[in-house]
């Protein structure tokens, strides 16, 4: 098959054989992960049976190289394909499992190219995450009311303070990797990630979760009250407010897999209605003729610009050779423009299967009353929700500078309000 | 000032006296509704004390004649304008006491227009809503399991069998005015209306609401099990089938001021979006400029729409001169493009406001994350839905035959399925 | 008929009896103005036929006050009905006629409330107006290769020099009033407005119009070479640059009724699709009853958004009580929150009426591919554009200070070219 | 670097070397094209030069076998890559130069797989083409006056009566591919495919162009007057009527490449507008900003959907080995989503731009009210409108019987009409 037929089964078909393997142990889980979604998102319940599966079946280490143990899937495209698979079943689950295949893919980063603390830290919880026996979030975003500040102790390690907010998969958290700033020496604020153990004292998870959908996902508050870190947990990042477009590379890694998750929602929407309409007796009236080709052509965009997306942050994730810089720029700026054009499809495509199913789609024990409320959290991940996304994109456009990097930007705010 | 400026208060200020009163008794009372809204929402509560309010006030008597003690509202535009004004505070509250209204503006066109069993029951209904001692709920649509079919008692009354589905505000029904066909006779099924007390033995209320939004509004299932009726309780209308377009005029004012519903809910959550831009201390970037302008501009359209069509419906609803047929399509037409307008803006106006506002909106404890939820009950209010209508409107446009009364041609469907 | 019927009749049935007047006259001209349409727009050339029966009918005094001879037509809202009228069977022509009509306008305001030598320059004008004599085109915007500015001569008069572009109706153009600033005096540059006969020395009017669409509309430049005038043809308003908002009330009485226009392009799109649908034989397909009944919804809110939009600026037009830069605002802004819904809505219609047509409408002989092109002008028409109606209306919205008075704006920027 | 990159060079790099050569070519002449573009579309002149030069440089033989003397082009992904590049700078010449690309692939399909008689025909005309010799344009549509008809000559010859309509490139034309029908024998009528020599007696090209738009693509009624033509000319197809799905690939094959063209409009109304904004002095104001993001994104989403389909329609083109029928539904369902979206979006872009850009696009000497009228072209390309592509897409979603070979439906009605 030449290599051109490829994107005809994008986000179908993994590219490589782990993805395959990820799949395939996925969709061996697909029944039980439909048969409780509903109940979990009534309940706000996470899904602790199904990630103890995914813990015994290896797919807790898919991003983990093979050298430590994982099943090696580094494709974008795959991890997407997985999550996609996922959300067509429960869309909560897939958001909780992007966060350890997230943390998996940007550890496997480290492992490869970080300095030697970075490496041996990395090292130690892939393997374990491989054992299935780490959970690993990522805590990005501060709480309104307490930014996350990491300060010396004195003794060559550090103290942490502060309250991380959505932070999803919480409930099984073993570690948290947090994005926290500190004013370490006399210096401007610089930025570090410090990687807590969940027993850390002064650790506690937070059941805050109020979202409107993705209610299953685990989606947490982690507040640190002081809480000791020994040095070789913390990892100093850039300066605070140095504009660093390289850091847009490892940010397109964390998240542009989510892509797959929305592509999921929309897809288990256009089929859920399909197939009602194809089960009623009488011919289709004019306007579900109508408003199911524009569903499976908005469909077939969404997947084109998700799957286009996704090939090229994979082309540039495998090729370090160029202007760091570049880099970021031409992972992040064809991933925001498929952000946006899948989250609002996305969004089209539930309320016209709505339209076109008609008045029993809003009863809350139908599928697509969930997915109308899943679907509206695309536009609020990160990296950018569509105002953000527009002050980025246009700023390229017309060469207005600008700090790219948004954890830079929230740091910032963080300690002038701390530093004054 | 000249009469061409009204419509620059479409849907702000009544038109009448009576509809100036009725504003001003339930402004009084926006603040009580707005301060439970949320946790009614949440626990599918109905307001109770609101509507014990309304009793006490006359406002569950707004569209009664003057004649018979209620406030004599009899202008669609200013019942439109008090339900907006309700359901900028709480669509669910809106939605019920829309249920009473209707009934006092159609029970009033019994008796002033209708035969001498029809005006009776009516004026004794209306003199008892004047008072705050009914609540009086439409029931017309089946429930999948059960048509609702009225047979012949052998001694001069009737029995009532069956279910019906999506009566809101029936926690405090006092009286359930129930569309059931009949097979009187050895002729064809036979549409007719039966007003049934609640306390008729058989009836039983069943909390079955589960809907998607609009959780306080009481939207719940009445089953019939051979309740007992006197002749004097039932009204026998058309023959299933016949096509008779007059009938569309009165389901116009049943249902043409619920677009003051989701009018007022686009208005929420318009206010709510802007006020919370004014607050922030930095400037508005270009996306929530952009996006106020349009969210403006769509409010506008959508104000006038819904204001046009009502100002019509009065129109003719007064004008009893013409062809009945025709009255009915000259109000109908309108009307059905009207929502269609209402419907598609005010989601996308809700939707832009979550935009525009960012990812605080996407907890439930944010007003727009419930507005999200109402503003989609819109398109499934009859008559008709966005697929219906536009079998409807494009059969007027090409002059094709159909049965335009979606109470016929549901109870024929019924009276099928049975009669075989 | 109750008073709340009107808005059923928006841009339907005039208001007054002058507008009534009007509608007549310009309806027996239809045919023949739709009869060399296509032709006139195949050629660029200008209905000089039509202008001349509109010259003898009185047509060309439509908006003069009666007592110097006009018809007196004085509510916006009818004279969007004839322009919208003329408009669905040449939009070129409208165009042209909306330049005469909006002058008889702002002439009769000034006239009524302006300073003496301002009235006696408007009632020399009207009376030729009202006479068929005299044809007046507003002058507003400044080539981009020169600004218009007005020099004392020394001898209590004034010369014009500079050019003007887009002034429709220019080839029976008698006068035009022309907006200039001047530097007279020390001080900051002022508007002024001057009048200027077309026989007066200098003046060139140049067949220089190359629009997309509106091609029968005679937008032509008008340079003037040092042209001599006399002191009483020269205004004087406003310093460049004084943030002066009642000035938006002329702005919106001068342009609002070209929303007429727009509204009879989209009209006659629709009529010309929904006639070749009906000739037909067979059934419409799914896809064009969908989009017939898209259609006639938009234009329902097209219509209703123009119409409140025109009863708004009557309302306030006649009432002259209240804070002039207040009135300002609250006619511009709802013109503005109309002209963004009208442009695009006819655009929509427009669109969906050739795609619903089919390849047909693609050939320069179908009426769409006119009405195609000649919509698209209606974004551009001043004020304002999208891009700064998004300016406008955001900044109202935010409470961002800013110039409203768009020739304001324009005056400066010349003046700080030739100034430095 | 690895397979899954292709795709972020969807359009902009041919994945074979025939495809890197051909676009070579075809930049070297853009600047020729882009400067005759805008008289050409004033005067609807065909481009001759420019296709002189594509004579003479190989071009016209692009997809013309190697082993016949042409480039050997078989990646309908580079097809459409070089037409869009040519599109950029003239979408007129796009189109017509489409029909030879088109034509070449037809009848390389013809030539390795057609019955002796279609091979032996096919390669005369293929190394003609590769010569630079042939220009082969094919000759679908009827003109609505004159169904095409083939009659036997009694002879052993045939005998071509009627009209085609919309014939591009025929102003250089040499040989005439024509789909007619005939009632060979006493069976059903059958549909036959005609190679017609300019030079054959009757055959005359009519100068009819009368588009909106692509005014220099040379798209001509070509009328035959009982043209003699040898057997060796005709090749008999299927009878008319006759249900057969496999003709959907050959229809793919032969108008997919023609997405190239929509998309080349789209990003040269894209390039012209940022570039324009870039040179402006001031800071883009906020709606500037927000539509220049849509406009990009928009073409994102329009790229992938566009490239998706193409490298589909590329897969299944190279593999003859499933069900003929299935292969057929398999490439024309992804190219007709693709090209409801392409169509779509490319409007919505131009439309964007002209808004971004402001009045000054509206002048026809702007290149953006040249790309106006001619993306409105794409929905019409054959197959489908918007109209019929719905009924198909809906048809195969629903399982509703139908005729999908749009020509045999075609045939069907002329017979009809003729044979009664």
């Amino acid at each position: 098959v030449p290599a051109a037929t490829t994107p005809i089964e994008f986000l179908r078909t993994p590219v490589t054989e782990p993805g395959r393997t990820l799949l395939d142990l996925i969709e061996a889980r697909l029944p039980d992960i439909a048969a409780t979604a509903a109940a979990n998102d009534r309940h706000s319940t996470f899904p602790f049976d199904v990630f103890s599966s995914f813990m015994a079946s290896g797919v807790m280490g898919a991003t983990v190289p093979a050298e430590l143990g994982g099943l090696g899937v580094t494709r974008l495209h795959d991890v997407a394909t997985a999550l996609l698979a996922v959300a067509t079943a429960d869309a909560s689950t897939a958001l909780a499992l992007h966060m350890q295949f997230s943390r998996g893919l940007t550890l496997s980063y480290e492992w490869r190219h970080g300095a030697p603390q970075a490496r041996d830290l990395a090292e130690k919880l892939l393997r374990r995450m491989a054992e299935g026996k780490a959970a690993v979030c990522g805590a990005v975003k501060d709480h309104p009311a307490a930014a996350t500040e990491l300060s010396p102790d004195g003794a060559g390690g550090w103290v942490l303070a502060g309250r991380k907010t959505l932070v999803s998969m919480a409930p099984i958290g073993t570690h948290f990797v947090v994005h926290a700033w500190t004013r370490a020496g006399s210096g401007a604020p610089v930025l570090a990630a410090a990687m807590v153990p969940r027993e850390t004292p002064g650790v506690s998870v937070l059941d805050t979760w109020r979202g409107l959908g993705m209610r299953a996902s685990g989606t947490f508050d982690i507040a640190f009250d002081q809480c000791p870190l020994p040095a070789e947990n913390v990892l100093i990042r850039d300066t605070v407010g140095k504009r660093d477009d390289s850091v847009l590379a490892g940010q397109t890694v964390s998240s542009i897999t989510m892509l797959g998750i929305y592509v999921g929602i929309a897809q288990a929407a256009r089929d859920a209605t399909i197939e009602s309409i194809v089960e009623r007796p009488s011919a289709p009236p004019a306007a579900v003729r109508t408003l199911a080709v524009e569903i499976d052509a908005s469909l077939y965009a969404l997947r084109a610009a998700a799957g286009a997306a996704l090939a090229n942050a994979d082309a540039y994730s495998a090729d370090l050779s160029g202007d760091p810089s570049e880099r970021g720029r031409r992972m992040m700026v064809p991933f925001q423009h498929a952000k946006l054009v899948v989250n609002r499809l996305a969004r089209t495509i539930v309320d016209d299967c709505m339209t076109t199913t008609g008045s029993r789609s809003y009863s809350i024990d139908h599928v697509l009353s969930r997915l109308y409320r899943d679907v509206r959290a695309g536009e609020f991940m990160q990296p950018f929700t569509y105002v953000d996304g527009t002050e980025f994109l246009s700023s390229q456009l017309f060469g207005l500078g600008r700090d790219n990097n948004y954890m830079s930007v929230r740091a910032r705010t963080a300690a002038e309000r701390v530093v004054g």
